[in-house]
């Protein structure tokens, strides 16, 4: 195999992952749309299509394991393909996130509406598109908007804080209402998920593009 | 650098993969002992020996990209690294899950402690040991006692949807009980949440020993 076939293939395999990034942010729009219409259907289509991204996630594992194998790979075609298995895994988990998602849709369609304090609508459209983002930076090897991402982070941390308190506050106040608010801490809980995965993939991408880990506030340079 | 020492170097990173691994495990055992006995003080212990678990978390990552880089591994010898860096980032997130649990303890002693209808000591005893199990079928490279551990999965699934119902229930009749429900449902879902990273490293290990792909339930040879 030579080096350009071998960077062919790094190629499609960037391609695949950020497919695969878009049935992940998709998965969670759509669960989000669910939850917002309260649509059991589309919530339905949510628990489907999570087959299809397992299936994208083994094969760009085993891609990139074929491109481990193929050729002894430069220290930083080396550290782009440990990044990918690393942003691989956490895309997968977002699309997991979804499926939470749009279990509780399911369960919250059950009850009656009910008027809640906590914007979901708000929280998950920063959520994916820090996803979103995480995803440009990796594109354009960008590490100020890898970095713009992790400070999303706090927010998303800061609203399901908020979340949690007054929909505790409802639970107590409105026991008629535990199930609905309940449901709802649990769909602002998956987003910060979401928000955590997309962290860990800008951090994987500062570390792809810098050869440094900034993973849990350590920046150090890389040994390899 | 020969084969033998290359392969010295895979032995230590196996080593350290297992200390690792007990570090997360103590980290659970400890913030459950904390909630069991409403212990801030074991909770902030545990909050601080997450630092020690990132740490260990990026020396294997560096160790393992090294060894990757220095000599163009086989096949088999390639599925270990692959599996190492994966079990890695699950035991670490083990790690991140006792710290919500020791998180939830701190917020728990706030309020005066309540019997609630959920076995936690007994859900963690299961998922600790899950962890454990996976961790020993990797030392053994033993595919039947993986195996196990995915069977461990629906068990502790099944436990936290009846806490999920059971404490529902206490918040609504008896809303002065809603936070330390809450708290009791959170620690539980993390606990299952420890059981799935478990059930990860299950699948990793059948993956490394099999050259097979167990996960999502779809078993196909692997083509490497």
């Amino acid at each position: 195999m030579t080096r350009t076939r071998f960077h062919q293939g790094l190629e499609d395999l960037k391609q695949r992952l950020l497919i695969m990034g878009g049935l992940a942010e998709q998965a969670v729009d759509r669960a989000i749309h669910a939850y917002v219409t309260r649509d059991v259907e589309i919530s339905q289509k949510v628990l489907e299509d999570e087959k299809t991204i397992n299936v994208s996630e083994r094969e760009i594992d085993e891609s990139a394991i074929d491109l481990l194998a193929m050729q002894q790979p430069m220290a930083v075609d080396l550290r782009f393909l440990f990044s990918v298995i690393k942003i691989n895994a956490d895309l997968e988990r977002v699309g997991d996130q979804a499926v939470n998602i749009a279990e509780r849709v399911i369960d919250m369609s059950k009850f009656p509406a009910a008027d809640l304090p906590v914007d979901i609508a708000r929280m998950a459209s920063i959520a994916a598109g820090m996803v979103h983002q995480s995803l440009q930076a990796f594109i354009e090897e960008n590490v100020d908007l890898a970095q713009q991402v992790l400070e999303g982070d706090d927010v998303v941390d800061e609203i399901n804080r908020e979340a949690f308190e007054s929909l505790t506050r409802v639970m107590k106040s409105n026991p008629d209402l535990t199930r609905q608010a309940l449901d709802a801490l649990i769909v602002a809980r998956n987003l910060e998920r979401v928000a955590d995965h997309a962290t860990n993939i800008a951090e994987d991408v500062i570390f792809w593009v810098r050869g440094a880990d900034v993973r849990h506030g350590v920046s150090n340079p890389a040994s390899s």
